[in-house]
């Protein structure tokens, strides 16, 4: 994938990241470190639960959301400034196929460092089978080209 | 700690974590699987960078955070039902140290799930320097006493 920058992008640009397989393994091990709930951390403990079986943290899914983003638009830099709206309306589970949607909102220079741009976009991260795994807003800033040859203004 | 239950919080109460440290090595490893940039990958190339040295993640703040509240306040399960106006306003370095300070917003049982009640928090992760590197809004679904030996009602 090529590298972008701010000036790249237009408001309502859509992008789409290759699949990513999700394992049992990962799924544990990151609970074992960050959400060590028993529904994240046992096959077997984790099917007297609600979920009726092992379920990935929230936090990797949105964290296998990031790499997916990073990997698909390939900034040089892409600085997180705020996250909205981050919901998970179906759990994600060992053996499931994920890709991340991306669409950019908005998008603005930034007033207080001019060599960077303020982007403003929706991820949304499906399974397999269709099914919406993650929604989320962001902000994020990300760098302008240098050489200036692009068609937003600065002075804003 | 003790296990906490729905049943045992009320609006306003405070919970705060024990102390994290962050290791260089910890950061590095998040970054490699989940956000792999400059500023979060190697700490030579992350002083040419915005931060002037080796920065976490934030999904590695909130997943950190995530572990502290989990022991913090040890409910048998705690369901993520979304985040809202998640933010980093300060960097996360390796060496810090961080805690967690939950605030309790709100309270109600939940209507379709008649064993849990879903709160509402606020979560503020500080660093030893008591600068804050992380907020967020978040709701969770957590389980009631089996006993119903509460002061909340469950008919509404």
């Amino acid at each position: 994938m090529n590298e972008h920058y701010f000036d790249d992008l237009e408001i309502g640009d859509r992008f789409k990241s290759e699949p990513l397989n999700v394992t049992e393994k990962e799924v544990i091990e990151f609970a074992h470190k960050f959400d060590p709930q028993m529904f994240h951390l046992n096959q077997k403990a984790a099917e007297r639960t609600l979920f009726k079986g092992l379920v990935a943290s929230g936090w990797h899914t949105a964290a296998l959301t990031m790499r997916l983003f990073v990997q698909t638009l390939n900034f040089e830099a892409a600085i997180g400034l705020g996250v909205d709206e981050l919901r998970w309306p179906n759990a994600v589970r060992p053996g499931d196929v994920l890709t991340v949607e991306t669409e950019i909102l908005d998008l603005r220079p930034s007033r207080s460092k001019p060599g960077y741009g303020i982007i403003r976009l929706r991820n949304v991260t499906t399974n397999q089978h269709g099914q919406i795994v993650q929604t989320m807003l962001a902000s994020a800033l990300v760098p302008r080209r240098v050489d200036g040859g692009d068609h937003k203004t600065t002075d804003n």
